[in-house]
């Protein structure tokens, strides 16, 4: 059962709470494979994505899982909204809460800006990635769409490989996969290692062949080059030699193993083309799962907050 | 009754008019509480949101009004509009009518273009704001906020503070007020006072105590530093100082005095933050109400371009 | 009977598919002439308009064409897309298609750019401008035009005026218009005329008085000077002088010459603004046809693949 009125993160939810979302999910898959893809679970209710950062992926998924739950959906973008008048983001919020709407998606450079958002406002709030603390539904489509392959999460070893510091997707996987039982792995260059990080309860290396092998499935992170400020980055080229997923070190994979990346590909950098186009690859997969978890959390949310307020 | 495809401003109107749209919002008030918010009134209709200058607030509101409405949502802004290009607004105004669609919401930065383009087009024109002009639905708001809480508009004491000269707010509430019979004043330094504002039959006061006193209402401005060109602006800390609504200087006004504010806020510069989030304060209401008015501005017109078409 | 799941442009096309389109068009002009303008017919289908160039004319004509087949739509605009984070047009593509949505409508500055997508991805493409290339739906709009004014096409005497080479909707009415039969004059400045052009099937002058005289319509195409790199375009005035349509140049014309033009207008420099705003132009009923020809095409590509996936 689904009590909250937001999702903030995995790190606040319990294993019962992240399996009642994909249980859920999985329901919803089915709607986006019919001719009509649309249900009216949130019809005449009306959906904003708030966001503070330009990200067409994630916003253009809520919108199509807002909408096939037949939600009106508002964007709005940073480009041309308000904030550039200086006002606060609780102020923001007020206000569009104010307009008798159900739910934000906020997408906010600063960690923690989903929460305080929440705590200003009765609506539903979702956090679609806030700083470098979480992204929840990134981990719950990729935790999805691995369950939809294995089965299972518990003992399943994952092993997490890129710019952990700076990775809110890797700190959700991290809580959801661990909670769930699974063994996971984080693998960097020492730099991009978070200090402390071996607290969440996961193995780190350096090394990606001891990253690869053994692991079921190996989730990618995007190397931000363009987020990089301090110079802390390897070079494109020599990342992609020390850490870049390829066929040839796959070969000392397992066999089945399943390669995750959240997007956009950096072909040639993070993942070699033929592996992220190949047999293993279920890139388009999470993908399609986004949309099923999206509806899913949308759902679930604001179902808990109409029964709150009943 | 409503008979005009177009809403230009508060000054074309008669008192008959404006209590008819206020009586209009009344009605559509209550959608917005339902668990359903939707009424198919102009299903199968296009509205035009047509943004000459960045306005979320003004955007969004009249975008959720129209959805409520189950009509069709189109937004264009400027940033990638074929004004770019060099089309005329007249131009521009035929080019959306021959698509069918039914209402454009015109913002724009020159007085006047709205009434220009309602010239030019059959299709209903909503002015969502023109230059200093007029922003008849934000005054609507206002007087709609204040018809609810005092039960009447006659009579009242409303006294207006801020940029008067620049404020299309400013003079659509003056219009509106003082066509149902407020009596208004205007509180501003010297030189964001308009020449000759006293013909609009309004008392003019700089000092910032004198009008709160006795007041029924206060209606506070946006200092819009930003539009600041020539220097006529006094400084931010100097004008909270003389001007700004604080607790110490609404101790001499009447102690249910009505506090509002178009938004967004500069908290700390026109208004105390204690103040904005204070027990008198309505500038949420006024949001509320905002969805309410612009639903029955947007039904009103519609309709009575239907009846003429007939 | 039209069975393809793109429309990539109408150098592809049969005379047979070209007029199935236009009647199928002719039944859903009907449906922008009602009261409720809308139809189920793609009730519960996704429409991407996926613009690499801004395009508001294009983008709004597909979004309220769309909207009233009822689909869902979906905005992206390179402004704010992934394609900023490096994403290639194919992983765009795939990922889009990942969401399970039904249709991309896709303007790009490259020429060829629809083809190639149409090529990796299963759901439909539709060409809403691709660079020098084709614009297939306004061509198809301009001949579903001369079509509804003259009842055919064959042995029409068409010409078009204005920058030939560097213009998709010459090429896409070139290709159209002669498949059915008309008669094509292309008429512009020499530097303006492509090489080769006369291999398609086109006569050549680079005499405005030439290109009138016989004339039962002319297109005119907008000067975009606002591309010009090269240095290869006339001045404003100097065009206006020796190509503008006139009244006086038209003096000398069929009577009932029929004015077309692609809009954005430029007035005064490739058009007159009285021929513009004439008796004998056609402009806004072809901005009308526009809706009607994309709500033709998008039904019957998306039909074409809910058959072929059968």
């Amino acid at each position: 059962m689904w009590v909250k009125k937001d999702l903030l993160g995995l790190d606040d939810l319990t294993k019962e709470e992240i399996e009642f979302i994909l249980a859920t999910a999985e329901s919803f898959k089915e709607v986006s494979s019919r001719s009509i893809k649309k249900v009216p679970a949130l019809r005449g209710k009306t959906v904003v994505n708030l966001f503070y950062e330009p990200s067409t992926r994630t916003r253009v998924s809520f919108e199509v899982a807002a909408k096939r739950l037949s939600a009106d959906v508002i964007n709005i973008s940073t480009e041309t909204s308000s904030v550039r008048k200086g006002e606060t983001l609780i102020d923001t919020g007020r206000n569009i809460q104010a307009l008798n709407t159900d739910i934000i998606v906020i997408r906010h450079n600063c960690s923690g800006a989903a929460l305080m958002l929440a705590r200003h406002v009765d609506i539903c709030v979702v956090n679609a990635g806030d700083g470098w603390h979480e992204h929840p539904t990134q981990a719950l489509l990729d935790i999805f769409t691995l369950k939809e392959k294995f089965g299972k999460i518990d003992g399943l070893k994952v092993s997490i490989v890129g710019d952990i510091a700076h990775s809110r997707v890797a700190r959700s996987n991290i809580w959801g996969l661990t909670k769930l039982g699974a063994k996971v792995t984080v693998c960097a260059p020492e730099m991009l290692i978070p200090v402390g990080i071996e607290q969440m309860n996961v193995r780190v290396t350096n090394d990606i062949n001891d990253a690869l092998k053994d692991a079921d499935a190996v989730n990618v992170l995007r190397m931000q080059f363009e987020r990089d400020a301090g110079g802390a980055f390897p070079k494109q080229l020599e990342y992609f030699k020390n850490f870049g997923i390829t066929k040839e070190r796959l070969k000392n994979a397992k066999k089945d193993i399943m390669i995750m990346h959240p997007g956009p590909l950096n072909r040639g950098v993070e993942i070699a083309s033929d592996v992220a186009d190949g047999d293993n690859s279920v890139i388009l997969e999470q993908v399609t799962n986004g949309i099923a978890v999206r509806m899913a959390v949308l759902f679930l949310v604001a179902q808990a907050r109409d029964k709150n307020s009943n």
